[in-house]
């Protein structure tokens, strides 16, 4: 039997750009991606909303998503593939309360020159018709949303088209000489003592053991590394062999919009942001909804990521709900921006996160001769370049990787003996 | 219907326990334990080893298992209940480099006054007739095993009878005017607004929520607090409102072998060691198979915490596997102990811990009137008084727990957000 060099499960982004920049690192290597789709990026990396922001209060974050986002625009301007990289910014809105919270955060992220400009309402209010005076409202009250009393503007950040990503690692993965076999599920990892002693019932606890490779439903391949990169799905193959990864899956659901209206063509429109001359990303100050202005189809994507009571389970096509945008997100965006008053969703869908309920930033780490590379918490996309780069990092035992740019990232900050991540204060 | 002021779900150790302290603490409060089996204690708590010792580098389990046993002491000899305290002592035997590299541990310890004695190998064959050249066997040497340089004696040591003490706190409890419910399954909690507005689709994402009490097969049960010390089951709880508890399920077995043959019998009657006049409770150096005296029924309880591969697995009926003990502990045992040579095991079960991966510490944190007691890693009955009134401080809402004997614990440091354990480095 074939006895590849590296097998990848699962061909989301996260194993496409590991897969690849195993075989930059080392060309000479067997790697082996495997799926249980028919084609790349079919699981949650489909489901995405497909935002990036270079402006994060922990290093690590603000890390891992500037070096990708710099490999997205070399793949976009040098490689010359158009990954419909668009610079909408951010526009994070804030109560008085949320903003004086902010403030010092804000501060240092200024020091170390992270571009921001603040709004006031009432330059919103006259660049994008924002409602910033929610609350003299009765139902906003009962709704217990907050009036906006400041915008932060963020230029360096935007959204990319997360398929065309996905076809970039997986054909550079190919030319490199990289092999995919799709519809092969992963349904048990292999163990195999390191020193067989060819008798019944083996491994016995006695014995040292490793993994050796995957059953999958198109029979066992054999690896001399097993690298699990299957999201939601790692935890389903990876205690059955008493490894854990901290993540539980949580699902997330985009409502589409469509401009069709003349005020929502009006508020896509808006200029003065950016030079794409639309609205930018918005997120709301309580609850946090966001909008993102979706160009190519003329559209706006809604959401809100719920937590408590959102059930932790797993589900391979998991739906969204109707009621979650007519009783939820509808009602509280048509407060702040009445340009959606009586808008309908026309096509809506879901997806999960592999959210890591410790600090929300992406495992790696090695043992027994696997590899485990996920948690990425619904920021694997922005980060997926940097994760790559170090899952490759640590594939072939360096201790540091080389992000884009030559930036070096310690390994062991994303294991689990001696992580070492800052607690991110911004957050969605 | 009828709001107890706490619902506890769980009549095993952990939650009897909680449910006794809350009610000392609050003698008005009425409280309430479910749990799905006929009687107390019925899960995993009656499938443990019930050993204990006072013997930690970490601070946490020292000041845990310490006060515990403190407790278990007062119920023993003033509440005049016979626990069945037995006083075995542990010896923990090592190898050549193990000892190397827990010198300084053990020093660290020594200045701290915990006691313990050192014995050397040659002391150990003649009181115990050990085998501690093992490795001159070449089964030995394939099987990975390691002669035994010295062992450490651990006096403050020892088992107790903990179907008594699950007894003790039930009834102590019910004594106060607490109430139990068995045969009352917990099957999901129930989540309610906390300003309802009598509207379907209750509760929205804009509303805050809180757990008022849980649905069960006999009905639901409302609470001001709902407490789940469940063990290896809460996560099936938790997960269905996106709580996270860090526990994973792990299945450990027990086989006992009667001490009939006759130098069986003159190892249990070992004397030398303690004042019960047997052997103590011993582990062995690689692999770390124990052996527990098991005085009242004349024989030993042999068994092995193995890690990779065994599957994280939740299982509601867990069976122990005759091979475990045929291939592996039987082969280890009977390396070092040549006593066992021939014995069979003529009873076993197995169990299940809830063991937090992450640092192996119990876990004690409220959220949204929800209170989780749980991931007590296998060490739940020796440190149950601390964490039952750790539970109850949380409960009413204490910054510091009082221990048995008026030590202090801060609460927090079993929370998840400002969580402070020290690693423990003396671990089975």
């Amino acid at each position: 039997m074939v006895e590849y060099d590296a097998v990848v499960v699962g061909a989301g982004i996260i194993g496409l750009a590991t897969a690849y920049h195993i075989k930059k690192l080392r060309p000479q290597s067997r790697v082996l991606v495997i799926d249980k789709m028919n084609t790349a990026g079919q699981g949650n990396t489909a489901k995405s909303a497909a935002m990036f922001r270079c402006f994060f209060n922990s290093q690590t974050n603000l890390t891992l998503v500037d070096t990708t986002v710099e490999a997205f625009k070399h793949i976009q301007n040098q490689q010359g593939l158009d990954i419909k990289l668009r610079w909408t910014g951010y526009l994070w809105l804030f109560s008085k309360e949320q903003f004086r919270t902010l403030e010092p955060v804000l501060k240092s992220m200024a020091e170390s020159n992270l571009e921001y400009n603040v709004y006031e309402a009432e330059e919103l209010t006259k660049q994008l018709n924002l409602n910033t005076q929610v609350m003299v409202d009765e139902e906003a009250r009962v709704m217990r949303l907050a009036d906006v009393d400041k915008g932060i503007f963020i230029p360096k950040a935007g959204s990319v088209d997360i398929d065309l990503v996905v076809q970039f690692y997986e054909e550079e993965f190919k030319k490199l000489g990289g092999e995919i076999r799709y519809n092969t599920k992963a349904e048990k990892i292999l163990v195999e003592p390191k020193e067989a002693l060819e008798i019944p019932y083996e491994p016995f606890f006695w014995q040292e053991s490793r993994v050796a490779g995957v059953k999958t439903n198109q029979g066992t391949i054999k690896a001399k590394k097993t690298i699990v990169a299957a999201g939601v799905w790692a935890n389903t193959l990876l205690h059955q062999i008493g490894i854990y990864a901290p993540m539980v899956p949580i699902k997330r659901q985009l409502f589409s919009v469509k401009a069709t209206a003349t005020k929502l063509k009006q508020l896509l429109k808006t200029k003065g942001f950016n030079s794409e001359n639309c609205m930018p990303f918005t997120i709301l100050p309580k609850p946090a909804v966001y909008i993102k202005p979706a160009l190519e189809e003329k559209a706006f994507w809604l959401s809100y990521g719920d937590h408590f009571p959102r059930a932790f389970k797993l589900e391979d096509d998991p739906q969204p709900e109707e009621n979650f945008y007519r009783y939820g997100i509808y009602q509280v965006v048509s407060k702040y921006f009445p340009q959606f008053l009586g808008a309908h969703s026309d096509s809506y869908w879901a997806g999960q996160y592999a959210l890591n309920t410790i600090d929300g930033q992406p495992v790696l780490f090695a043992e027994n001769d696997l590899l485990v590379v996920g948690s990425c918490s619904g920021s694997g996309n922005m980060k997926c370049d940097a994760i790559g780069r170090i899952a490759a990092a640590l594939y072939v035992g360096e201790k540091q990787a080389n992000l884009y740019g030559g930036k070096k990232f310690m390994v062991s900050n994303l294991g689990m003996t001696s992580r070492k991540v800052e607690p991110e204060k911004l957050i969605i």
